[in-house]
Formats: C-alpha cells, structure tokens, sequence
C-alpha cells in the first residue's frame, strides 16, 4: 500500500492546477508519495471524442463560474488566463527531461509553470516564456532547450499519454490510488478518505 | 436570502438521486426550504449537444464505478439498475399533480420513485410500477392515471424543464441557490458552505 499516486493532469487544464496545490499534502498526510506525469489531454479528448469543456454550450459557461467558485473553496490563487486552450508541449517536455535530473526541482517547475499561467496570466505554449519561468528557478536554458529536442523526450511525453489513456484517463486531472481512479480536483475529499481507510 | 432552493432533478439521473437523500437535510440546517422539480434531461442533453454520460467512451466507465464509489462515501444505498437509461415521464407528472394536492406526499413519491429504481431496480418507465409505488402511499391510482392524461399536466412537466434549461441547465442534479448554479451530488459541501456564509 505504499504505491505512489499517480498524479496525471494538462498544464491547461484549470482544474489540474486547483489539485495540484493540494495533492502534495494530502498525500504527505498519509506518508505517501505522488507522482506528477504531465500529459496532452488533447490526445485524451480524441480517445473518448470528448468536446473542450469550456466550448460546451451551457456546460461551459457553467464551468467558468464552477472553476472560480471552487477556486474560492478550495482557497487557491486563481485568474481565468487572456489566452486559453493553449499547447503545453514544451512544459511538459521541460518537465519530463527535469525529473531525470532532479526530481524535486522538476516539481518546483511544475507548480511554477501551473502559477504562471492560472494565476499570473503568461502564454506558456511561447518557449521563450517557460525559459523564463525555468531561468528563475536556476535552470539552465540552453541545456533545457537542447534537451527537449531529442527524441527520447518527445516519445517520453507520448509515453506519458499513452500510458494514462491505457488506465481510462478521459480527462484532468486523473489520479490513480492503488489502482483506483479519482477523476477531477472535487475528488480529493474521496482521496482523503481513501487513504484513510485503505478503500471505501 | 430565504428563497428555497431551486432542486432540478432527473428521477433517471444516479447523481440526482443521491442529491436527493441530502439535499432537505443540508438546507434544513440553514432554515431553508427546497422545491424539488423534476424535469426531462433529454431536453437538456439537447440543448447542449451532450452525449449520455456513461456511452462516453472512458468517461462512462469510469463514471459508473464514480457513481457507486460516491454512493458509498455518501453513505447512500444504490445499485445500478438492470434498465438504464428510461423514460421519468410518468413519474414526473405524477409529481406536479400530487405537488397541487399535497407537497409532503409528493416529496414522499419521489423519494419512492428514486428508492424504487436505485435501489430495487424497478422500471419505473412502465405506469403500473409507478402506480404501484403510489398505491403504497395511499395515493387513488385512477385518480393518478386520470390527472397524468390532462394538458396541463403534461405541460407543467415541459414548462419546467424549459425554465431549468433557461437558468442554464446542461446535466443534473441542478441546484439554484440565490441565483447560484450547482451542477452535480458532489457540490453540496460548496452549497453548505455557500449557506453558511452567505456566498463566497
């Protein structure tokens, strides 16, 4: 039972990062690890021909409201983007070549690039953006930008996808507990008790 | 501030009726009232070009074992029943005619109606499952039969649904709350809060 919990989500994905601010200490309560996989949840949509929320008529203008309120909940920083969707190919790409050099700053850059763009309103689909966020972090840009080139990277990305999409992943984020799946930010209270009771 | 709650429902829709077995007991707690009203969601399905949500591919799969794991952490009995989905016709017409007679039995009919199906697996598309659900309330069947036949009835049920999909419903449970819209059993805790704070 002590498994990490896989945590997948879409750095454009809103209610990914409202998880994101509080998977980390759920998790610690419970003495577990989480692991943090970006994905394209684009690819995802594909595979269960499911339309971009926000462009859902009446669901969507709903969740506009929905993510602000739950933003307010759930007491995390949260400002609608002037740009949105947008590609997160280079984040997560980032991401990925980070965590094999150093696991905790590839979390750090993680929650960096969700603030930039949930909170502080930046194009993280632009590199020269994401370079900024990692430069303020001490990473190296021409390293980063040679990494994310190589193929390893991209197929690591893919990968990613694939392997989320294989465990019923539909949408973000999606998190994986001992083998069950909790769909959605408004799943934690059940992670929670999840954890708690070893299953419910 | 004490408007009742608005409480659009479908008796077909799992997560109504979960709402339904917590939704008088949260608002009792503020002083509030609920106006349960049932409605057709096919015709909110329609306005919003949703799909059924469990032939989603995935997403219906998931949401099956999301509905059962829900039920359970509401503490609510359920079991998916053997006909799904089915037509609530019956069922909701005969509620705004018991809700002219008497709003305490047609809130117990559609307690029954909703116990009936998630939990006994009763098809209640058929009339003779829904008298019958009736006739154990001490509910006259010809009565019933009779008034479920008039215009008026039948056009209660359409003028509901319209004023729901008019406030923005796209799925259900919907939950009005001050001019606050809540989709979904999983927003109860933002609705108490919401009650208990006054808006956040």
């Amino acid at each position: 039972m002590s498994e990490p919990i896989s945590f997948y989500f879409d750095f454009s994905s809103p209610y990914s990062y409202l998880a994101s601010e509080r998977i980390d200490e759920l998790a610690a309560k419970y003495g577990r690890k989480v692991k943090w996989r970006p994905v394209m949840l684009g690819a995802a949509f594909k595979a269960s021909g499911l339309p971009l929320l926000l462009s859902v008529p009446l669901k969507g203008e709903y969740s506009k409201r929905d993510i602000e309120r739950s933003a307010r909940f759930m007491d995390v920083p949260y400002k609608f983007p002037p740009k949105f969707p947008l590609a997160t190919l280079v984040a997560a790409r980032g991401y990925y070549w980070l965590h094999g050099q150093d696991c905790g700053k590839a979390r750090e850059f993680a929650h960096a690039v969700f603030r930039a763009y949930w909170v502080d309103g930046r194009d993280i689909s632009e590199a020269p953006v994401v370079l900024d966020i990692a430069a303020k972090l001490g990473i190296d840009g021409d390293a980063f930008t040679a990494a994310i080139a190589t193929p390893e990277i991209k197929e690591r990305v893919k990968q990613e996808t694939d392997a989320a999409i294989a465990k019923g992943m539909f949408g973000a984020p999606y998190i994986m507990v001992d083998g069950e799946p909790f769909w959605g930010a408004d799943r934690l209270p059940q992670i929670d008790k999840w954890l708690a009771t070893g299953g419910f």
